[in-house]
Parts: C-alpha cells; structure tokens; sequence
C-alpha cells in the first residue's frame, strides 16, 4: 500500500465499490458507516433507523436485469433469476464484500460528522460512535458515498396540515398492511409510485388514486420474448430515446387509452416508471391514474382540474428525496444557486484540491445503479493516484455548464453513456476496433450485444480474466433459471 | 301466469336467470336457495358456508370483460372497469335481481333434499329448512342450477396422508395470509391455480411451485391495445383457436422460455389460465413451474421425473370439482360409464320426461358464463312451454353420443358457438342477412364486432329495446372507465 488513506463514508453499493477500487490501486481505505450492516437502501429494516432517510418496501424488486446491474468482476449467480428480491440483492453485496474481502476495511456504527480541509491538503474527519464518542482521523482522500437519498422530498401543498388520514412518505413504506380498507392516494409518476400504487391496488385498499401532473411513461421489466427490456441496450444503439420509445410500447400501446397520459415526448420525461402491472390493476378498476394535486382537505384531495376525491384515508408521496450533507460544506458541492458543481458528476469544484474528494452516486441512475457506481468509483480513485488528471477549475467549471443542471432534487442520468465516458478516461472502454483485430467475436458482442458490466474489464486497469467468457454467457445465464422446466423436466 | 310452477334450485347466476327467464313465458318459479344470500359463487365470505363446495378467493377478478359477460339485457354500468371484482358483480346480481324483481320469487335457507318423479309428469320436491323442517311441494318442471362446482377435486397421490403441512383446496383459498414464509406448491394449470400461485408470489410465500401436468396456455386479459382479448371473439371468426393462439402470444411469444412448456397443441389443452401476471413472477423468480407429481412426503414433494422439492410447508389443489347432486337420481344425468347425457347440455335424457327438466350450466363455460348460462335459461323454458319441440330420445342419445363426452370432471365448452346454437333454436340468434336490409350497421356490427349478449336480444322472443343502442356502446363502455383521465382532466 502506498500508505495514503481514504476515508469512505457509507458501506452501501457506493461504499463498496469504493473500498475494492482503493485498494486495488494500493490505496487504504477506511468506510465509515452508520448503520449496523452494509447494504445502504438494500439493507432493510421493518423500521427506519437512526438517521436513515431512505428505505424500500418489503416488495421491491430490481427494476433492470441482473446481467445488466452486477458489478463488473462479479456476476450475479447462474441460477438466480432476471430479477432479483432485496434479499437476493443483500445476499449478493454480502458475497461481494466477502469475496474482495472488504468488510474489514469498514468501521460500523460509526457517523460521520465533520468534514473539514486541512491546510496541508488532506481532510479531518469527524466520527462519532453514536454513544456520545467522538474521534478525529485525518486522510488524504475523501470518498462521500451516501447517495442522493438523503432527505425525503414532500412537495408542499394548501390544507396538507389539515389532513386527517395517513400522511405517508414512500420510505416509510414497508407493505400493504396499514392501508386496508381505505382509499389512498399515491403521489408520484417513478417507479416506486407506481410499484406502491399497484400493490395497494391489489391487497385490500378500496380505491387507489395515482396522481401525476404530466403522467409517466411506463417500462415493463420484460417484453413477450420474455427477456429482459434493458438487455436491447448496445453500444451501437445511436438513438436511445427511439428504443425507449418502442419498450414502453411492448405491453401498453397508447398509454392515453389507461389514462396514463403524458404530454410530454418521451425525450423530455423526468422520470421513468418501470412497471410490469399497471395496465391491469386500471382495467381491473382498483388503480386510476389522476392528474396532480390542488390542495388537501380534512379527508379529501382537490385535484387541479376541481374533482374532489372524498373519504380519502391515506396519501403516500413517492416523490423522491433531496440532497443534503450533514458533514459537508455546501458551498463544496452546491454553486450560488444550488446547482451541483460536480465534475464528471463525481469531484466538487468548490474544494481546493478537486483531485482529493469524490461523490459517488450522486444522482439518479437512469439505467442500473451498480455498474455506474463502480466506474465512477475507478474513475476517481484513478484520479487520485494522478492517472487521470483534472483540468483546471475554469475548465471543469465550464465542463460542468454545458451539461444540464440539476440542484438539490436529484437528476436522472442516462448510465450507459455516462459509463463509457467515465471508463474512456481510465482506458477501460473496449475499442471496438482494435479488439476486432484479435478477437472478432468478442468485438461484435461487446458492439452489438447488450453493454453489460464485463466489457469495462476488457482492458485497462484491472482487468478481470472471466470478462470475456461472462460477456458470452450472459443470454444463457438470463434465460436459464426461468426455462429449466422443459430442459431438465419435460420430454 | 300459465299456473305452472317450477322450482329453481339454487339462486346463483343460472337460477337468477332461470327466475327472469320464467316468469317472462308466464311460469311460475319457485327459487330454493340454501343460503342466506343471491349470487352463489359470487356470494362471498370468509369461510366456506355450510354445505357450501365452491368458493372463490378474496382477490378473484372476472376473466372476461364486462361487455362480453353481462345478462343480455342489463349491461354493467357504463363506469364500471372492463374487468371486475367480486364485489361488483355481486351488486351487479342484486340490481339484477331487484330490477327485474326476482327476489321475491327466491325462498332463502331452503336446502333441496329430493327431487321425485310423480306418475302425473311433475315433480314431487322435498326442501328442508335447515332447522330439522322439511317439507314437501308438486312442480311441473324443475331446473337445476346448483352449477358443476359441487365436489372439490382431490387428485390421489402416494403419501398425501403423511404430508404434514397444510392441505388445501381452492375453494377454501381466500387469501395469502396463511402462506406466509412457506415453501407452497400449487398443483393445477387452469385460471385459478395461476392466479393463486401469483397472489402466493406476491405476498410473503419464500417460494412457489405451480405443478402442471401438461404446461398450459397463458391468456392475458388485455393486449398491448389495453382493450379485453375477448372483444376480438365475433361471429364471422372461423377458426377460434387460430385467436386464442393469437391472444395467447400478447404477452408471451414462446411459452418454454419461462417454463410453461405445454407440449399439446392449443385446441387441445384442456384448460386455458386467464393471467396477466405469471411471466412476471417467473422472471422474478418467485414462481417456478414445474412437472405433476409422482409423491409426497412428510414436507417433501417429489416430482415425476424424480426432483424432490424440499421443506414444502403447504399444498394448494386448484384442482377443479367434481359434479355430484344430492337431490336427483343419477341415472337420470349420467349413463352407465357415468357420462354425462344432456341434451343441449340442458335436458337429461335419462328421465321420463326430458321436456320437463333442465340443468342450468352444467359444464365449464369456455367463454363468459353469464350469457351462456341465460341462453340455456331461455331454451330451456322455450323447451317447457313447447315452443322448442324435442327430438326423440333416440335422435337426442345420438345428438349426445356425437359430441365430446364428460363424466365427473365438468367439461370446457366454448360459448360462443353453444350461444348460437341455443339461440338459433329459440329464434333468438340475429339473422345476418336479415338484418342487413334494413339496418346494415348492426348487421356489421353482429358479424364483425364482439359476439355481445345484446346481440340474442334484437329479435325472437323477449327482445329488449336498448339492445341496438348496448350493441354500438360496446367499445365506448370498455374504453371510458379507464381513459378519462384525458378526457375530462388533462389538456
């Protein structure tokens, strides 16, 4: 080890990526987490912890395939299927951790507190143990992991005080249970506003409403081929938005037909919904898509065209989260107006010494969240050991304008490109042309094939030997758990 | 009236029909139900009732729509979704019942013990209240509408008897709570073994297996288009299971890739499953079809090609009913191979006088049950007043003996087809040709468009004013529930 420190905080998927990608490039880390297991949002609670602001629901599953969201050096297992539960997904970040041997380098039950610069440029790191300890350490490096599910976001509204049912952020979401027998609104239009809406719908609440102010566009997990939708995105795909466009068309044909209206082109929709049920819960009666909300009563909901919904008893707001840091200096990572001035989305501007801290996950992944994390994770710590360089400030600065804004409510990203782009700067991006040379099949898979998170172990730093054979193996391993019937039971 | 009686036995779907169908030819019904309650199936509680075989689970939604499945003459109401919860159509039966005043025809908690042949051609009916009061009354005719559902089906297994966890039928299913954190196998391959073993994926069963000795044929009950599958069903279509094979691939193209290998062809299988769900829960792993099964164990079940499926804590047989009648003499329904001999599927041949009884819904409707169930309804009393003459008993035997036979185990028939059948001999079924002269855009619509119920309603006996106007609503009353959200509140 080169004896440089890292401190990390958070052990969730961000965290854990962090620790492999420093100490593979003979850097030491040391996580800080909070709680009392790895896992962040994927280590669930029937309850909210201390200090935890985001959380699922009991229900959830992953919303992009397990081909397409492992980390590069570590598939998913053979048997487990496209999709995973959170058990399987906490299963999985336990093995990984076991398997790169990471949980040593984490501290528990340790919250960070204070970050503060040091004038000889490394950083001063406050912990507390939760029991009233506290203790300083000083690092070189900085890697903050804990996500952009920070704060719950309640959109405001006139009479919510005055609301007399269930008021309900979707963190505190666990199941159906307290919502039996009741007419519930759900707010929101990303996934999980839809995945709650349809589980209430299904388990005993008379009425669900699902209110949006622009509708969505819905994503099914699978078309009728029965594979994954996410494994149709390849490098070679020039227009993203077009292929979008025709999955959402694979089970809903018209969304105006189910109320699902979006006035907006699929282009400029904030948030996708990946959903496999919508449709039906609305055709069976139990699900209506409304439009947003005006105001609250004692037990109704004015919605913005005058409908009252009457004997409403519980409203959930799936409406995201916000940014914030309790141990940071904002002015570090937010501008004059509150915009994130993250270079590359990941190094903050508004330090000294950009090159000496990294935001990891610091926004929405518009695709799946691990592979993205992982890379942004080399890309920094490969900043940090000066293989790659920063620009100058102005540059960053004006790097960061071109791109579009996003403040304390966090933005979608489009991962895949991002990924590239992130991995061409620390040369693990296959070249197409140059593997074409030496092995032709490989090159096509990785171009035409679905872009999966072996092909950045190709080349460059850390390569990964299984990359090649996991790159061929992934529509066996996709379609293998769900059609062993006829291969090992049937004639 | 005419002063004829007839008793009704059974006031579900076809004894409400059976009640309107009769007092419309001037007989007198007399309805004897052993429950407290109209609806039969439809009449839901918690635990099974007394005396009571079939059942369905709390979460049971219709499997064809609305427009397809209502009286010919009373259409669900316009706002209604195209498909519909248990609660809806048992306040669709009561306003049936209320609007054409059937109920005070309906003579509650009266348990039909004996139907006897009286040498003058009537019956002779012995009802017992219940309470240990029995007493007797002479009818003309009798229809019998106590439906196939009245013996739950236990296939027989080696070691069942030693399995230790819980043995269940479906009739006793209501909902998932039971289930909860077990290992279950659901064992049948029609619509309620799937959506059971669905609602089990769903909702806190560690793993379901749905064993199927056959595979099956998935139907969703809508399509990318968002419109009901049946609505595609018309008159002019020749070949059906061209359709359903259609209607099948809407969601999945090739059923072996997630494990429902059916390895007959479609107009084979014996038993379709109506489900929007199943391909969702297999990629998510929660579902696993698998083959029938050899055995059991104490918490074990081993499959028939030799995997055993451990730590099983529950078995649930969505395995059908078997018909049986405590009240009539089978040699009056079955022959001797215990086939069932009706004529129409309506008049038992095995009686003196097959004119003067008629079984009401003796099979499995392959289609809506509501108007199949009502055409018999109407045939039959167009049978009893002799507007409808019948055959001899050797023409009728004959007329049997060509059709597909079925014993115990209630038989599929496709509706559509049957309905036309029966109307045709009632003069009920629209004459195309006829109809084209002087209205063209019904005949269009009868041939071209669904095969609606209001169709049986435009000429023959009995006809109903608002049947051209339902007829030409059919597509308006299936989209407006679910698309208003544009309508009447975006831009």
């Amino acid at each position: 080890m080169s004896g440089k420190r890292v401190a990390i905080i958070g052990a969730g998927v961000a965290g854990l990526v962090s620790i492999k990608s420093c100490f593979e490039e003979g850097l030491e880390p040391v996580c800080f987490e909070r709680h009392n297991d790895i896992g962040g949002i994927w280590y669930y609670t029937e309850q909210l912890r201390k200090g935890q602001a985001a959380a699922t629901y009991d229900s959830v599953v992953t919303n992009h395939s397990k081909e397409m969201s492992c980390f590069s050096d570590f598939p998913f297992p053979k048997e487990w299927p496209p999709f995973l539960s959170r058990l399987r997904v906490h299963e999985y970040l336990h093995s990984y951790a076991d398997h790169f041997a990471l949980k040593k380098y984490i501290k528990f039950n340790a919250d960070v507190m204070k970050i503060e610069a040091n004038s000889d440029g490394g950083w001063s790191v406050t912990i507390s143990n939760g029991a009233g300890g506290k203790t300083e350490e000083v690092f070189d490096y900085v890697m903050v992991c804990t996500g952009v599910f920070s704060k719950p976001h309640f959109p405001s509204y006139p009479g919510l005080e005055t609301f007399d049912g269930i008021k309900m952020h979707s963190n505190e979401y666990r199941d159906s249970s307290k919502f039996k027998d009741k007419r519930v609104v759900v707010v929101g239009a990303a996934s999980t506003a839809g995945e709650v809406a349809c589980e209430l719908a299904r388990n005993g609440s008379i009425q669900v409403f699902l209110s949006m102010r622009n509708g969505t566009v819905v994503i099914p997990r699978i078309g009728v081929q029965c594979t994954p939708w996410d494994l149709l995105c390849s490098r070679s795909i020039v227009n993203r938005d077009r292929i979008l466009d025709k999955i959402a068309k694979w089970r809903i044909q018209d969304r105006t037909k189910i109320g699902l209206q979006c006035s907006e082109p699929i282009v400029n929709i904030k948030s996708l919904m990946v959903n496999d049920d919508i449709q039906d819960r609305i055709v069976q009666g139990k699900l209506e898509p409304v439009v947003g909300i005006e105001k609250f009563g004692k037990n109704s909901v004015t919605l913005v065209k005058g409908r009252i919904l009457d004997d409403i008893g519980a409203v959930v707001f799936a409406t995201g989260y916000q940014i914030t840091f309790q141990f940071l200096k904002d002015t570090w990572v937010f501008d004059e107006s509150d915009n994130l001035q993250l270079y590359k989305l990941v190094c903050p501007i508004g330090v000294d010494e950009p090159d000496r801290m990294a935001l990891i996950g610091m926004f929405a992944p518009g695709g799946a969240a691990f592979p993205a994390f992982e890379l942004q994770a080399r890309w920094a710590v490969n900043v940090f050991v000066k293989r790659v360089k920063l620009p100058s400030k102005e540059q960053m600065r004006a790097c960061i304008q071109k791109k579009p804004k996003y403040g304390r409510f966090y933005r979608s990203i489009s991962t895949l490109p991002y990924q590239e782009e992130l991995a061409e700067e620390i040369g693990a991006n296959p070249s197409f042309w140059k593997t074409l040379m030496y092995d032709p099949r490989l090159a096509m898979a990785c171009w035409y094939g679905p872009q999966v998170p072996y092909t950045y172990r190709l080349q460059g730093p850390r390569t990964w030997d299984g990359a090649r054979e996991a790159i061929f193996s992934v529509w066996e391993n996709t379609t293998c758990p769900t059609n062993s019937y006829r291969s090992t039971h049937m004639k």
